[in-house]
């Protein structure tokens, strides 16, 4: 009945993806290289990074090459630029005033803002945001890991926005 | 504006998930126990697996213990089971007549069938199956790492049923 289809040919857009993901400095290779893997899949172009951004090749796959990383200093002058680019400035987090993500409407235009697997994001960032979105969680550990929730988040943006 | 939040309460279930994540034998504890974090905050009550099954506390956290994991040696007569007790099961995979996650309806009652990171699921396995549901890929390098997917999946589940 079901048959394994190894190579089946990818999707196509009706447009270029207009989402980018923005990372704070990240702890740890393993969840860049996975959001990495992610976002290539989704036919996402852009990852805007701080810090050194190494990516492990053995996890990114050929997310690493198919996705322009971008590497910056810091990040409130990229936000402030995106914005002016007019991006919705949508940041992942446990916050007061957040939107549920079941429930939120992606901008096409959209940058969404990763914080650190430790510190999460920090309060001058959350001052540039346009909004918000978390993930409900039900049960122990009571927070998904940092690629987990931006897999998440990409799903969902990529379901409102099949074609791009 | 937003303030993090760092202890919010979880969510509460009006009952309790029917969702069962069976995994045919993993080749990497890391994908396990990332799968494992994740259905302990989605309040998911057992992960059946075949094999070791051994979890990395560092990567799996909390989940490692509020998760029932359960090891059995094949996966054949547990899905039997599983379908005597009412389950419908779903595996997630690339293959003919597949079922895009995007338009997918879960039962609560759902077994989802998740295969191993470079085989997919056998087509023995296939051949018990309901149905299967695949997730869309639009970029290289065309395949989500089995605990991106599975964690796409169990979102798409909890929001379908954020009840339980």
């Amino acid at each position: 009945m079901f048959e394994h289809q190894r190579h089946k040919p990818p999707r196509e857009l009706a447009r270029s993806r207009e989402l980018i993901v923005v990372c704070a400095p990240m702890r740890s290779k393993v969840n860049l290289s996975r959001i990495a893997r992610a976002t290539g899949c989704c036919a996402v172009e852009r990852i805007i990074c701080t810090g050194p951004a190494k990516l492990d090749r053995r996890i990114a796959r050929d997310g690493a090459e198919s996705v322009n990383i971008e590497t910056h200093r810091t990040l409130p002058p990229v936000l402030t630029q995106l914005k002016a680019e007019g991006y919705r400035l949508v940041g992942l987090e446990q916050t007061t005033g957040s939107h549920d993500l079941h429930q939120y409407k992606f901008d096409r235009r959209t940058a969404l803002v990763i914080g650190n697997e430790r510190t999460g994001l920090t309060p001058e960032l959350l001052t540039l945001l346009d909004d918000v979105v978390e993930i409900p969680v039900w049960g122990l550990p009571y927070s998904y890991n940092v690629a987990t929730a931006t897999v998440m988040a990409l799903y969902e943006y990529c379901r409102q926005h099949p074609e791009g």
